[in-house]
This record gives structure tokens, sequence and C-alpha cells, in this order.
């Protein structure tokens, strides 16, 4: 048998649960693990130099696919720049499964090489943390190794999603003899974990009914929530048959024109009581809108449900009442049906007060009208109007990324754009750190046209993901460079400060035309509305991974921004 | 009082114990902390995007004047992107006060955006981890804080030096209303810790002298030591009036031509037990080279005493008898005078065998004149002969920084350079992560010419360092630029290989000419020797910030590592 047998086994498990992308990044502790799934044969194996944008990209592919991805990395400081995208994933719940090379203990803390504290390194930013002996040799070391490694991936396979750690302390030598004989042991066990269906009882079920059937004002919001359509469909019966409004932020990827996306420009002001519901029910993870978050906070719903597959008490609002630990989609189709057949066979006149429904709808309409005319009247080149005259410009299918800070703001602000198939943004930590890399890996795997909205400095930031030989070809990127951290010129605090420019916005004259020349990246630019125009086709149908840099002024954009909220803000008195 | 006072006054506090530089990454949740510094005026402050980077060159500066430097960041993963420089820190002994704002706890995994678990992020990393309360209000809390902010600083800035993280969560309001008055308190407490001497007793230097002179092969290994010349002098004067032989790598930055550097070149091969002494004494942290440590394993001294400031039992040649917690300058210095004495007034014989230190020289000078001769002949341009040829045409003196993976192996088998001030290498953990922005971080404080020797593996991993507003005119890098990770074909394992070019050295085509022209650095290259003797010139005098890229053929490289190590083995048989 091989010294390195377990390693071999741990691939083959691996595959065994359907794992089928690695990400790695080379060393030469890890090189049993690199060569372990590189030989194995049934790995698509990605290398990326920097760990940073190797966690990202892994997390990315991850996202799409909904299988854990592995995640190598050699022993040292590689495994601590890992940590941004884990706990992204953590947060996000997304499942990877991290495999640090490590020294055998004995040389922690010996003046040796690439040796810092792994074990736990990653805190509680992943479902769960284990370290294998690297006592090979021994037969409860070889059976507790294959064990490990199956309760590894189940755990970061059930759910909710999320990061699982395998620290792997290994002994030299690292590298197998050409002599040696390379093969997975013949009575590998795959041990499969059973997700068992999370169903409510009949009588928890009528409990609920009852409290229903009690509330005038039933309001649903989604959080964030991945392309889900059986969940867009319920949610779209709820609210064309019942008159419930149905709010959520773009990342909740609510697909349907009935559902309110425009509350970022009617629920920050004084009237909006008018809005509270009686019942709350949510669902999805964060919600982008600071607006939307302190409008549920004020006006605290009698009763609040929370709807999700999750581990903790997550109460945002602060006011959840009932905590259902269970999938969105069962809780909603079978509350429609049971509803529905209530409605049906008892002829219940429906409680709903349909005014409430028709006031959201009306403030979402309105709004909505409100931002098409300002748009349609804005003649400069900015932010705002480059994201929205770029994704109109879009006439089919394609999968969007936004970067955090302003992007996923000015997205949020122009709603659910069309032809759109899903909208994904790293709202777990909400970082800017790892945004470009996460749209790359998304793009290796989803099949699809991919689209990253970016601003210059989340771009700069992650820069390193365009370091890897292979790009996706489906990918285009929107670099919105405005010289700097505009969105510290949006918010109210930093607003005339004398450090702003310096300490804040961080003013630069970079330009990403050389790192796209640097990575073969199609390269497209433009500075006036016009140029935009006539650049986009070209952009859109070239064949290979494409960058668009949409140079616009801060100021420009922090007037245009400030004056659309006021407008607002006026209409609504 | 502001609301944010106890923030405006760990300014001041950190002002108070002669803390000067703080780098500081953009953010809203850390306004109060990047004004409190920016609006103190006694501060020279550092705006940097990329945590990462923004870590390694605060580190790159407190290792340069051995004060902590502050490092402030936003709440989130932004915290996390500090850890790569935060563990190098630790395990080089580098003072470091982290300042990482934070959401109050009460948020925490609540889906509110930036959000992570912060509180003990950097684990075994730090020296101690604090955490305030947010309740500034509070009198206990305000009295907390102060004290609290005096403890950090005295611990990171205790022998051994290292990093320490405070965790500050901040309430709303982030930032100062313009009214508001923004003064220290009256009543700052500046709490400074008396840092001791540490010597040893008469009966304990008996006791050390009685095993000296019991000891007739005795050899001294300095691991890695920031420059110091009264330690180079002393024993620059133990070896030459008592021939006692005294190693050291590169890195201990012995100045002399007494010191034993060629090691690299005499120590793997059979016979070298007659090298192996009676007596060890160590001090410094790591060794680079593998064969020194390799050759004190297998030759296990005697005695072995270990003097160093450290916390730990550090015991990589598995043979340390005495651990002297005291500092290596005073150690040496007692000894010289006391051993001088000893044999002044009673007229002692030294048990010293000469043959020892003779044998040990002997291999020194034959080692050294073949790699000279060996460098000679050299007539092609790889990345020995181009370091070589660099250095040498260095008339005057410089600091040298040098980058983990080949670059400091290809160094520590040049030996110390002449003219260099001092050689430094981010050997605590020995990743490539930070070797960029440690070098830009040292040169903004050293006043001097400063070199950068760097793989282009490790150059395009930390390229960020460069989108810094203000970079150090007086860096000079050098990029080794052999398309790869070289280092994998100079090891044994992964030779011959098949999975060699795609997961271990990672074959690109990328060179540095877009990096330096984005960040406006001077860009010469050489692709021979001709073309690099002409550009050296030029590349020195240059009065701003300049890349020279060296382009070499990985398998010249190769092929003249390992002839050199060839030759070597040959002449000791």
């Amino acid at each position: 048998m091989a010294i390195l047998q377990p390693i071999i086994d741990l691939a083959a498990i691996c595959y065994g649960h359907g794992i089928r992308h690695v990400v790695i990044s080379p060393g030469s502790r890890s090189a049993a693990l690199t060569l372990a799934f590189a030989r194995h044969g049934g790995f698509k194996t990605h290398v990326c130099i920097d760990e940073r944008s190797a966690g990202f990209i892994a997390m990315g592919m991850a996202q799409q696919i909904r299988v854990p991805v592995v995640l190598i990395c050699t022993s040292g400081s590689a495994a601590y720049n890992f940590a941004p995208a884990v706990s992204e994933a953590f947060f996000q719940q997304i499942p990877l499964l991290i495999l640090t090379a490590d020294r055998p203990k004995e040389w922690l803390h010996q003046y040796d090489g690439q040796t810092i504290y792994q074990n736990d390194i990653y805190g509680k930013h992943v479902k769960k943390a284990f370290e294998l002996s690297p006592d090979y040799g021994h037969k409860d070391v070889q059976w507790s190794i294959s064990r490990t490694v199956n309760e590894a991936i189940n755990v970061a396979a059930a759910l909710p999603y999320g990061p699982v750690h395998i620290n792997i302390p290994i002994r030299e030598p690292f590298y197998p003899q050409a002599s040696e004989t390379w093969k997975q042991s013949a009575n590998l066990r795959i041990i499969k974990r059973q997700e068992p269906d999370r169903i409510l009882s009949p009588d928890q079920w009528m409990d609920i009914l009852n409290e229903w059937d009690d509330s005038k004002k039933i309001l649903i919001a989604i959080g964030q929530h991945g392309p889900d359509e059986r969940l867009s469909r319920v949610l779209a019966q709820i609210s064309d048959e019942w008159g419930i409004p149905i709010v959520g932020d773009c990342i909740s990827n609510l697909n349907g024109n009935q559902f309110i996306g425009n509350h970022d420009l009617f629920l920050s002001f004084p009237e909006v009581t008018e809005l509270q519901p009686d019942l709350l029910i949510t669902a999805g993870l964060s919600f982008i809108s600071k607006d939307l978050k302190n409008f549920l906070r004020k006006n605290t719903p009698k009763q609040h449900w929370h709807i999700g597959l999750d581990n903790i008490l997550a109460d945002p609002t602060q006011s959840v009442s009932r905590f259902l630990p269970i999938s969105p989609t069962y809780f909603f189709e079978s509350l429609f049906e049971k509803i529905d057949y209530q409605l049906f066979t008892q002829n219940v006149d429906p409680e709903n007060d349909e005014a409430f429904g028709l006031t959201w709808s009306a403030k979402n309409t309105v709004s909505g009208r409100l931002k098409h005319e300002y748009l349609e009247n804005l003649t400069s080149l900015n932010d705002l109007t480059g994201i929205d005259l770029s994704i109109k410009s879009l006439k089919s299918s394609y999968q969007l990324h936004v970067a955090n800070s302003m992007s996923i703001r000015y997205l949020n602000m122009l709603g659910m754009p069309e032809h759109v198939s899903g909208i994904f943004s790293n709202r777990g930590t909400s970082g800017i750190d790892g945004c470009v890399s996460t749209a790359i890996g998304a793009a290796m795997v989803n099949g699809q046209p991919t689209v990253l909205i970016v601003g210059d400095v989340a771009f700069l930031y992650d820069r390193n993901g365009f370091l890897n030989k292979s790009l996706p070809e489906n990918l285009k990127i929107i670099v919105l460079n405005n010289a700097g951290g505009n969105i510290f010129r949006m918010i109210d605090g930093p607003t005339g400060l004398p450090e702003m420019e310096e300490f804040f916005e961080t003013r630069h004259s970079f330009s990403a035309r050389r790192t796209c020349e640097d990575s073969a990246i199609s390269y497209f630019k433009a500075s006036d509305l016009e140029e935009l125009e006539s650049v986009l086709l070209q952009f859109w149908t070239g064949q290979s991974i494409s960058l668009l840099e949409i140079f616009t002024d801060p100021y420009e954009n922090e007037k245009v921004w400030r004056e659309l909220r006021r407008q607002a803000r006026e209409q609504s008195f």
C-alpha cells in the first residue's frame, strides 16, 4: 500500500459523494492531495496561485452547482488566504470542502517554514472543522480518515449548506515514487447521509392557518435567495389570487411583475405606517435594502413567521414570533394549497384587507414610474444610466453577478432586469474582496452567458482572479470606474468631511485596461452615452471574455443618486 | 463629550506610547478610528484599499522601526484579509496593533452586512486579543477602554514583539457632526510598562562557564535576526580570538568575513560528522538552510544552549539542553567578557579544539572558492547570475528584502552581499503572500535605498501592494521572471511528475510591465547578460521607484542550480 493511500482514498470518497470540481493552489506539502485529485480522472481541476482568489472561485462554483467544491492549499498562511471566501460561504450557505495540508503537529512553533496554527483556523466560519492524524500506517487512523472525510462531505452538503474544513498533517515524503502504484483501495466506503424531509404536522398547520385567518394585513418579504422557479411561481399565485404584497430585493430572485421591488424609493419616509403588516412572513437570508429593514423594525407586525432551513434564530427585524426551520418552497406551496382548499370547501371569505395590498402595489407602481421617467430624462453617462443602458441592451437570457458596495445598491434600485436567469451577490459578509473571483467561478460552471457588474475598487481589490490560466469565455464584466470608493459620497455620514477624498473615497487613476491586456481579456470602454451605445453590441456579441469599463464622474453619480431619492421623497408627501 | 470620545482618546494613547505610523483601509464602521488618527496631527497615515497588502505594509514598517504600527479596518471579511500579515508578524516577532471596527455583538449572525465572528479572529497568531465594549457612555467602560489600549500597546511592545488585536464594536452614528468638538480628554492616562533587564545570576554564569570549559568543539549557529552591530561585533571577536566557528544564513545579518555562510554547499554530504559540535549555541529565529537544520538534527551535540527572548521552547534541531530567555547580545557580550577575563587572570588554556574551527573554516573557504569560480564561468543570464550581477553592481549601502520560495534560497547560496545594511525576508511563516508589500512598508520608513528581489509568482500574488497612492521612491524591485513556480524544479520530489507543469509550476506568460505602467513605476528589463549589464546603471541611479524584470529560462535555472550543488558534492568527496 502506498504511504499516501488514505489521501488517494480521500479523493475517491469525494468522487463517490458526487463532488466533481476541485480548486487547487500549488504547494509541496499538499502535493499528495493535488495528485490524488489530478490522477483520479473524474474531477475537473482548476489551478489558482492566489489562495484568496482560489477560495472565491471555488465558492462561485459551489454557489451554482450546490454540491461541495474542494479547495486545496499547502500549509502556512496559504490557509489564511482562503478565510475571506470561507466566511462568505458560511454566511451565504454555500458548500465547500476545504483541505489544508499541514506539517505534523510536532513542528508547530518550532521555527519551521509554512507552519502556523491551522487547526480551527476558520473559527466559527465553518460548519465543522476536522483534523486528520498523519499516522497513516495505523489501521484505526485509516478507518478514522475514511469516516471523517465521509462526515465532512455530509456536513457540507446538509441543509443549510456551508464550508467544512479538514486540516491534513502530512509527513515527508510528499511525492510518490515513479514506481509506486496509485489507485484507490478496493474496500472504499461511501457513507451517504439521507437528508430527511422536514414537514409540519397537521396540528402545526392548523395553528398556522388559524393565525393566518386572523390576520388582515399580511406582508411577505423575501431576503437573499437563489433563483427558484417553484418558489417564484407559488409566491406569484399568492400575490395574484389573494392580493398579498410580496416584497423582495433583486437578490431574492423573484421573477414576475406582481412583486414589489421599488421599496428603496418609498419606504424611508414618514407616512409609511399605512404599510405596516399584522402578519409578516419572511424567508431567505439578508435584505440589501436598509430602508426595508428599518421600516420593518419600526413598524413591528403582531406576528412574524420566519421560514428558513437555518440553524440560528435570525431576527434582523426584531419581530420574529415563530421560526419554521423548513424549506420556503414547501411552506408556501403547502400554505397555498391548504388555504385554497379551505376557501373552496368552506367557502370562507378571506379576512385579508384588500386595501393593504393595493396600497403597497400603488406605491410600487408610482415609484416605478417615477424611476422610469427619471432615467429617461438623464442625458449624462453615470453609474446608474451606465448600468441601466447596458442591461437593457441584453435581449436573451443571462446570469448576473453584482459586486458589493454601490453596484448592488444600484441594481436593487433598478430592480430585477428582463431576461435575467438569476442575480448573485456576496451578501453573506458583503465584502468587496472576492466579487470578481466569485463571478469567474460561477461562469466556469453555469453554462450560460454571465455578466458581472463591479465598481473600480472592488475590481482592483480582486484583480488576481484574472491570474488563472483559463478564464471563462462566457463572462462579460462591466467596471463602473468612478475613480474611487464612490459609496462614501452616497451615504450621509462622510459628506463634507475634509478627510473624505483621502481617507474614504481614496481617489485614484487606475484603469482596468492593462489588467485586461495582461490576461487576454477583450477590453472596451465608454466615457459618454453615445460611446456606450455604440460599444455595447460589440461588447455583448464577442465570443471571448470581455470587459467594458464605463468611466463616470463621482460628483455626477452622487447628484443623480441623491436627486432620484429626493424626487421619490417629494412625491411621497 | 463626543459620543466617540473613547476612540479619540485611543489614538492619543497610541501617540503617548510613541506610535507614529498608521495604516488605514477605508470603511464606514471604522470611520471614527480613521478620523481619530487622521485628526490627531501627530501620525503619519497611509491608506491602502486592499487589507491583505495593508497588513504587510504595516508589518514592513514595524519590522524596521521596532515600534508598534497601527492597522485599521472596517468590520467583516476586511479583518480576515489582515490575517496572513498577522501570522507572519507573530512568528517573525514584529509589533502590530490591529484595530478592527465591528458591529455591536447583538447583530452577529443576524443577516447584517459586514458582520462576522471577529472576536479572537486571529486565533493563536496574536500575543493577546481584546474586545472593547461599545457602551461608551458608561464610566467603567471609559476606564476599561483606556486601560485596555494601554495594555494592548504594552503587550505588543514587550519582548518578544508581536501583533495584538483590539476588536472595537461601534454603534451608529459613525461620523461626527460638523459642530462636534474633536479633541482628546484632559485626563488621558499613558501607562508605560517598564521592560526589565533580563540577566543571569553569578551562579548561573558559573554553571554556564563550566559547561563551556568542558567543551572542545563549540559551534555557534544564528537563525533569523535583524541587523545588530553589537551582536555582529562580539560574535566576530569570539570567532577571531578563539577560533570558534559561527554559522549563519544570510538573514542572520552577520557582517564579517569570519562567519561561515557557504554551509548550503558543504553540509548535505556524508562525511560531515567531523563538523559535529560538543556544544551548540543557537540564537535567533528560523534557519533557511535545510541542510544546516538536517546536519544539526543528525549530528546531535552533547549540549545545546538556545538563547532568545522567546516564550516558547523552540527546539528545531531536537537537541536543546538549556534554554536562556535572554538577549543574544547580552549573552555573547557577557560570555566574551567573562571568558576573556578568566583566560587573562587564570591563565587557563582554552580547551577549545582548534582543528574543529579550522575544519569548518576550510570547508567554508573551499566552497566559497568553488562558488566564485562557478559563477565566473557562467555565461548565461539565469536567476543566479542575474541576482549576482545585480547586487555586485551596487557600490553603496542599501537594505535588501528577499521574497520567499527560490529568491531567498538563491540569496542564501550567494551569501551576504557587500554594502548591504540588512537582509529581511518573511521567514516567520515563509509565505509568498506579502513579500512585495512588506518591502514597500519597509522602504517607506527606513530612509535608505531599498532593494527587493522577488520571483514572478510572489510578485503577481502581491501586486496589490502597488495600488497605493504614494509608493516609496527609494525602492528598487528585481523580478526574476522564470514564467512560473521554478522552485518545484529545484526540489527533488516533483521532478519528472507528469503533473509538474500544470499543477506545481503553473507556467504563465505574465510580465510585470503593465503593473508598473499602472502604478507609474519605472520599468526596465533584461533577457541576457549584456542587456542586464547595460541596464543596471540606469536602473540603480533612477530617482523614482523602479522595477527590473529579468527574464530567465526555468530549465536553465534548474541546470545551473543542480550543477553547482553537484560540483560542491564532488569536491567534498
